[in-house]
């Protein structure tokens, strides 16, 4: 038994430094590096491919709105149009250190407002999904268990990577629990890791990839946790192949 | 004989039109598509391209500083290996619409300031022809006829093609007169035309494409002249291969 | 009898021109001037000021959302205290040149995406309120008549204007109709102070500032036959006191 | 006997955080604040002029180049006239919170290479001046002790502070040991409370405002041994009046 586990890395800029990508690489199979619009920097994102490729690590593009000061994290009313031009740019922009690394380009996954939005919305998940299919056909598109993007994008023949958290609860309808709730994160992470195997154990085909949060103070530790216990319980971190 | 006439397109951005990309196509044979940083946009990048596609002009990445208020023409004190990365970058950027339409990128050349500084500055220039040759050492790198960058990339063993200007006047040394000079610019399409040819006629090899702008009342006037008089004189407009 | 014609100025950027701002200025009475987010750039907000000093034309800010790519179009999630921030770093930025050449700041009009939607949230509209009248209690903001925006502002008493639009048509709940639906603009003068007139009688101290749009072909002649008509019916263009 | 110390503030950038801002401010008696454009968003802005305002440090514009990537630490080629524009925008919109705070603009002190260059370009360092004039003839004027914008400023009328690094090393010549040179920083707290006193004492009227930089690991017990051997030696901490 396999699964992977994802983590947004790259999300520097210029003399801003975030998260703990360094460390974080040992406990993770697959990277979603942004790629210059809500964070990074063409520096960066060349340190951080290097740094997967010398790791063994999965590269993923991770595209997210043109909104730097928001992180991304704020919606933007942008047209299906737009979403498959933002994206397509973004992958290629990252595609730029992956070819001249000589690594391959492994998957996709939309950021912040941009992947929200794109688990609610057809038309915005359809245009994500196109493309990615259009850049490359082989390429993983990484969403969130059960939405509207991992549906447009099974129909379109996209390969899909069904995304669940690992230090975010849910709702009892299997949404995640909103960020303006006190209850929305997992602290402990005991905790994470018995919902992950919750969640791997009773749906099947259903939880693909764990993502983890590479910023905070607990991310490395919870990586870590999570890591370890997998390996321990038989099931090996991979990144779909 | 044959000879490339190219022309900076794309250069639109958001609600802001710039240029006459439609109306100059049918007289220029290769296009340098602007990336994002100092003019172009996700959306005019993908429509370039598919017009390009549609007419038959080959498609180059035209990287610049980041520096859309001063559209790229402003120097700028980059090192080289950030000059490396933001030109690897913006080649990727424009390769994502390039891959999706099915069609070839063919050349990379180099925009306003950053252009002009790795004409003289050779550590700039071998870093811009090195992240030419990382992502594709089949793509040309355009540049100033006898500058550094056409000379750091032959170096590289990258293939160049030497540029000259049709609306630009030369100095006696075979510099372009700066800008700031009142005589710098040519307003007479037959005055362009016969400096053109001149430097065809007397320096073999020297003058492999010719570039003209794609902004001013004139843009399309001297490029159908400059077409028109090749043809009559049995020299082909074609991009190099 | 008084009126107020209002038009967006001052939203070129870089290399980039839009607009008639020098044609419209004889047939307006105040300037709603781009304050670098969604448009304008320094240089744009300096000559504009110093135009509008010249011709007489009451100054405000035209704050917008940071998005220079969707020009302040596009819906964004912002907090009210980010939207609280945001309005007033731009009213600061333009008040720089406003100062600069001894002229006096005259009012504030949110741009695009923050004036509709400040217009129906409450919590927005009293945040941007609440920014002008920290700025200036002086100040007037302007805002769609009937709109949240004018009613948080009369709440905090900030002076309003209440602002009716004369090249776009009306639904029968007096909001405007949607731009995706084909009959939202008026492209004909007489239809456009039709309606403006029809405003002004039925509804007293309804319509206080009329907004004619800068860009557009038409732009120059809406306005003089809007100014001409005012003056004809004995109503005199003149930004409120 | 008096001396001012300032310090570069409110340099984080949205998600991201630079600098240590408030276990600074009881050592500092005056803060440079950035304006958006090299470092800085209206957020940060807002709350480091209020945390100013509450702790009577003296606040000033920090205003840079537009090159938030390269943290306005690269040359850009800007003209005068772009140069007078660009630090009259950033005045304002620092003033926009300083207005709606009640509080009072002290002064502004370019940032990075805008600082730099106005040091040695007197044209540059002209306009700079005129519009820290026009705005307000109160101002001071920040700059490097013996540099063409001090000199520009007096000849203007504008009131200066000359300034002097602690934590960097001077050249024979009076002018600071580039960054590129090994010995370029002092690491040594006492080192550099020995190099301001021994400004302070050999040249009077020359050392007025003394620049600690806020970040790095030492900038607070930088700060706090500056700050005590001041107070030690009968010298009051204290921003120009």
């Amino acid at each position: 038994m396999f699964i992977d586990i994802n983590c947004d890395l790259g999300e520097s800029f210029g003399a801003y430094t975030l998260g703990n990508d360094e460390a974080l690489m040992p406990f993770i199979t697959s990277a979603n590096i942004a790629c210059g619009m809500h964070a990074g920097d063409p520096r960066i994102m060349h340190q951080t491919v290097q740094t997967c490729v010398r790791q063994g690590v999965a590269i993923g593009a991770h595209p997210g709105f043109a909104d730097l000061s928001g992180f991304g994290r704020r919606t933007m009313g942008i047209s299906p149009a737009e979403a498959y031009d933002l994206v397509l740019y973004q992958i290629g922009a990252l595609y730029g250190f992956v070819k001249a690394a000589g690594a391959r380009l492994h998957h996709v996954k939309p950021h912040g407002a941009l992947y929200n939005q794109a688990a609610k919305d057809p038309a915005l998940a359809e245009a994500i999904a196109r493309a990615v299919k259009d850049f490359d056909s082989q390429l993983f598109l990484y969403g969130l268990a059960g939405s509207a993007l991992v549906e447009e994008a099974k129909r379109l023949g996209v390969r899909t990577c069904s995304e669940i958290f690992a230090d975010r609860t849910y709702q009892s309808d299997g949404t995640l629990t909103p960020r303006t709730n006190p209850n929305a994160l997992i602290h402990d992470p005991a905790q994470a890791v018995g919902q992950v195997m919750q969640f791997i154990q009773e749906k099947e085909n259903w939880a693909e990839t764990v993502c983890i949060h590479g910023d905070g103070a607990q991310a490395v530790s919870f990586a870590q946790a999570l890591y370890t216990h997998f390996q321990e319980q038989g099931i090996q971190p991979q990144s779909p192949v």
